[in-house]
Formats: structure tokens, C-alpha cells, sequence
């Protein structure tokens, strides 16, 4: 779902990945972070996807929120798990949000 | 592949979207976008990902580029049927890159 976020500005923490071919806890990892950003304070909301690349974007009232995230006892093993088992490559990029505009045919 | 941006600053564009079942002429078009957003100017590359949800992040050297791109004719084409026949909903969101790291295994 697209992720429904407050009027700009606001942050989104862009993470890029590349996964190798064994992924083994993987999976429950990911939910379990998935779970545990809900219950971060400052977290807006977040999308994700993935085909041979996969995105994951995560939307934060502040720059401070996401360094409070960064730090989260189980998010820091989780990021040391990424780099020593399931990550080929990936990049983290932290932007402002400046502006946003979108359609919905209401359909839903 | 995760794409390969200079040091930040530099801008974002978050193209998240949810597509209907009838995704007639969708990929040509697609392609069609993926060539010419490549020969535009100020573009820095792209990173693309769908499940049930498409994340496409073009990266940009400045926010006159991306005001280009959206203009450029063929382009407006293409969001005017995304609009009309492929997309159930979208949102774009324009962002400034303010930082960003990395990983790479160095294995590929």
C-alpha cells in the first residue's frame, strides 16, 4: 500500500538492497523489523518492494527519529545480520521530503 | 542494480504505485520511459522494484531537471494514460538527498 503521509516536509530514509542467494532468517527478520518500526516514535509510514532489487522506503517526522531508529538495540543486530549474511551490496540514502502530489481513481 | 549517485546533495523522485489488472501496453511504455529518462539532462540513474507495489527513485541533479523530464511531451503521454487506464493510485514525492552510505560485499 502506498504509504499515507502528512502534508511536506517530512523525511524518507530510501534503502536500496541486493540480497545473495542463501537468506536463511531472513524473512522473520524483516517482519520482525517491519513490526517493531511501527512502534518507533516519529515513524510516518513505509513502503516496500521487491524483484531482483529490492526498495524499501521509510518516512520519519525528523532527522532525529531516524538516528533514534539507527540505534534501536534490535535494529543494530538486525543491521549486522544484513551485512555479514543476507546483503550483497546496499545503500542508504536520507532525504527530505520536500514536495508530493498523487492521484487516486477512488476505486478502492 | 542499486544505482550509482555522486556524494549529496543531489534529489529523489519516489514514484510509489498500485496498478489495475488490465496493464495493457503498460510494459512497452515502460521500456519506452526507462530509455528516454536516461538521455534526459541532470539524470543520475534509477532503481525499480514491484510486488504488489512499484517503487521506481530517479535521482536528479537539481529540481529544474526534474521539471524538465515531467514536461518533456512523450513523458506527459505516458502519465496521462498511467492516469487514465494503468494506475489505481500513485504518489510522487520529491525529496533532497541530504546524505547518504553504503555496503558492498566487493563478491560481484
Amino acid at each position: 500500500m502506498i504509504a499515507t503521509t502528512p502534508k511536506p516536509p517530512y523525511y524518507a530514509v530510501i534503502f536500496s538492497s541486493e540480497v545473495n542467494q542463501e537468506l536463511e532468517g531472513y524473512k522473520e527478520m524483516s517482519q520482525q523489523m517491519v513490526d517493531l518500526v511501527k512502534t518507533q516514535p516519529g515513524y510516518l509510514g513505509h513502503e516496500s518492494a521487491r524483484e531482483e532489487l529490492g526498495i524499501t522506503v521509510s518516512y520519519w517526522d525528523s532527522l532525529d527519529s531516524i538516528k533514534k531508529w539507527k540505534a534501536v538495540s534490535e535494529h543494530l543486530q538486525a543491521q549486522k545480520f544484513g551485512r555479514e549474511k543476507w546483503y550483497r551490496a546496499y545503500k542508504t540514502r536520507i532525504c527530505l521530503v520536500e514536495r508530493d502530489y498523487g492521484f487516486d481513481s477512488g476505486l478502492f
